[in-house]
C-alpha cells in the first residue's frame, strides 16, 4: 500500500506471477536430471518466472547502475578513507578502471554512474547530473535531509531504471559509492529491524576496533537524537540515511513496477532493499541476493528479508560488485529452463520404482 | 613422486609457482579498492596467478570433457536409475540438450564426451571412442578392473586434456555421467580417508532412506571384501572405483602437467581430485573447487583436499554442470586482476592514518 502520495512508482507495483512460478516448477521436474538437482538454480527459475510471467526467461542484457553521494557524517572519522575519495571513484567510474567497470564489461551491462549528491562540484560528461544536495547533513548534529529531498532522491533511482529500461535492459543491477555510507546503513538498520547498532557495525572498507566503537557510538547518538519512526520507513530515511541510498530504495521499486529482476548487491543495498520493501511489501518478489557480505550488518539485513544470497565470497567492496558477479548465474537459470531436453524429448527411462 | 612407472604424466607435473603467487597478492592491494575487500575472488587470482606463472591471467576459453562409464555394482540396487540411463544420457549429452551443454554453451566452451566404459555398445559420431571395456565388474563380487585397465582409463583422461588442450583451451572443466558412480565413489572414498562409509553414502540422485541403508551395506560388504590398501591410490581405484573415475583423475593430473587451472564439480570429480592428488601432491595447487554439492561425501572429500569451494548452490547432478557454473568467477578474478586501475593510477587518496 503506498503510504505516500508523492511516491506514484508505488501505484505501479504489482504482485508477482505465482502461478508462472508453479508452472515452472512443474516443468523443472521433467527437464533430463534427478529432480531439484540444479538446487538453488531452480528456486531462481522459478522465481525469474514469477517476476515475468513468461514460461520463456530473458535476463539479458543486464543494466548496471552505481549512485554516488557523500554523508556529512563523514566528519565524525567513521571511515577509513577520507570523503575525497567518493568524488575520486566516481572518476575512477567514469574512466572505466573500477571492480564494478571489469564486471559489468564481462557480462555486457550497460553502466550508468549518477551523482545523486556527491560533495563536490564533478565535470565527467560520462557521469548523469542527478544532484539532489551536495551530500548529506552530518546526522550526528541534524537530519540527513528534508522529507521532499529523500524524495527527489527516490525518482533519480525510479528514473534511472527507466532509463535502462528504454535502453533494453531485462535485469538491473543496483551499486553505490558514498564514504561513509554504511553508517548511515546501520543507523537505518538499526531503527528498522531495531536490533542493537553494534550487532549491525562492521569494519566498513577497514576502520580498526577503536574507530569501530566510536562509529557505533556516533550511530547510537544519531539514532537517539533524531527519532526516527520505524514504522515510517521514509522517515528513517530521511533522518538517518543518505541520498545514494534513497535513490536505491528508488530503483528497486522501479524494478518491480517494470518487472525486471533486481540483483541486490551487499550491504547498503540490502538496506535499500529493506526500505522498499517496507514501502511496498510486493517489491521482495522481484529481488535476487546476489552475494552475502562480510559486513556484520549484511546478515541482519538479508534476515529481515527472508533472503539467502546466491554467492558468499568474503567480499565487502559494494558498487554493484557483488551483484554483477552473480548475474551469471540468473543466465544460467534462464538457460536451463529455455534450452535443457525433457525426459520425453530425450526418451530417457523413469527412476526404477521402488 | 611417481608410483607407478606406466604412469609418465607424473613426471611432467611440477608444483605452482608461488613467487608469481605473491606478486600477484602484492599487486591486487595496489588496486582500487579496500585491500582484500574482493575476498574469496583475490585469493583465486593469486592462485590462477600460481598455476600459469604469469602476471596476465587467460583462463578463456574453457574446455568441458564429460567421461562416461557404466558400473557392475548398479545390479545391486544401488541406483534410482537403471542402468540403461548411462547410455540415454550419453545421446542426450550428444544432441545437446542435458544441463552441461546448456551450461557449456553459456560459457564458450567446446565439450567433449568420451565412452571410456559405457555397457551399452553407442554408435553416436559425436561421442569420443575410448571404452576401455564394457562398464566396470560388480565390486560386490570381483574388483571393479585390472590394473592396467585402470591405467588405461587414466591415459583416456590424460588423452583428452591434451586434446583439449591443442585445441586452445586455457581451463578445463571435468564432468562425469555413470549410473551408481556415487557408490563407486563413496566406497572409494571412505577406504582413503578411512572414514565410515555411512558418513559419506547419500542419497545420489535420489533413493529412499531404506535403498541408502542397503547401498551402505553393499559398499561395506565390497570394501572388505576387496581389501585395497588406502597407500596405494591406483589399488583403490583398481578394486573399488570406476573408469570415468579413472579418466577423470587422469584429466587432473595432465590439467597438472599441462599447467592448466582444472574446475573441480561435486562429490565424484572430488574423488577423483583427491586420488590424483594421492598419486602427485602437486596436483592440488592446479585445482579449482567450482562447487560444494549436497552429496554428504563431498565435504569429506573436500576436507581431504582443504578446499573451500566458490559455489553452494544446493545442487548434486554432476556432468561437471557446477564446475562451469563457476567458471564465470575465474574469468571475473582474471579481468580483476588485468583489468581494474592501481590507486595510483586513479589518483585516489589513500586511507587516513589512526
Amino acid at each position: 500500500m503506498p503510504n505516500d502520495v508523492a511516491l506514484s512508482i508505488l501505484w505501479h507495483i504489482a504482485p508477482v506471477d505465482t502461478l508462472a512460478g508453479e508452472h515452472t516448477r512443474a516443468y523443472l521436474d521433467t527437464l533430463t536430471k534427478p529432480p531439484g538437482s540444479l538446487g538453488q538454480l531452480e528456486t531462481l527459475a522459478i522465481q525469474l518466472s514469477e517476476i515475468s510471467g513468461n514460461p520463456k526467461l530473458t535476463v539479458t542484457p543486464p543494466s548496471v547502475m552505481v549512485f554516488a553521494a557523500d554523508h556529512g557524517v563523514a566528519e565524525e572519522g567513521v571511515s577509513a578513507f577520507p570523503q575525497s575519495v567518493t568524488a575520486q571513484m566516481v572518476a575512477n567510474f567514469a574512466n572505466g578502471g573500477a571492480a564494478i567497470n571489469v564486471f559489468a564489461r564481462q557480462i555486457g551491462a550497460r553502466i550508468e554512474v549518477i551523482d545523486v549528491g556527491v560533495a563536490t562540484p564533478l565535470d565527467l560528461p560520462s557521469v548523469t547530473r542527478a544532484k539532489v544536495r551536495a551530500g548529506t547533513a552530518n546526522i550526528k548534529i541534524s537530519g540527513a535531509m528534508s522529507r521532499n529531498e529523500a524524495l527527489a532522491a527516490i525518482e533519480v533511482g525510479v528514473a534511472a531504471v527507466e532509463r535502462a529500461q528504454q535502453a533494453g535492459a531485462k535485469s538491473i543491477i543496483v551499486g553505490e559509492m558514498g564514504i561513509a555510507n554504511t553508517t548511515a546503513s546501520s543507523a537505518m538498520l538499526a531503527v528498522l529491524t531495531d536490533v542493537p547498532v553494534a550487532q549491525v557495525v562492521g569494519a566498513g572498507t577497514g576502520i580498526t576496533s577503536a574507530q569501530q566503537a566510536h562509529k557505533v557510538a556516533v550511530i547510537e547518538h544519531a539514532i537517539d537524537a533524531r527519532r526516527a519512526n520505524p514504522q515510517d520507513p521514509l522517515d528513517v530515511l530521511t533522518k538517518l540515511g543518505g541520498l545514494e541510498i534513497a535513490a536505491m530504495t528508488g530503483a528497486y521499486l522501479a524494478s518491480a513496477a517494470h518487472r525486471l529482476p533486481a540483483i541486490v548487491d551487499g550491504f547498503i543495498a540490502t538496506v535499500a532493499a529493506l526500505t522498499a520493501c517496507r514501502l511496498c511489501p510486493d517489491v521482495r518478489g522481484y529481488l535476487v541476493f546476489g552475494h552475502q557480505s562480510e559486513e556484520p550488518g549484511h546478515a541482519t539485513a538479508l534476515e529481515a528479508l527472508d533472503a539467502k544470497p546466491l554467492l558468499n565470497l568474503g567480499m565487502r567492496l559494494g558498487e554493484g560488485s557483488g551483484a554483477a558477479l552473480a548475474y551469471p548465474l540468473l543466465q544460467s537459470a534462464a538457460a536451463m529452463l529455455n534450452e535443457m531436453a525433457t525426459f520425453a524429448d530425450a526418451g530417457i527411462s523413469d527412476k526404477t520404482g521402488p
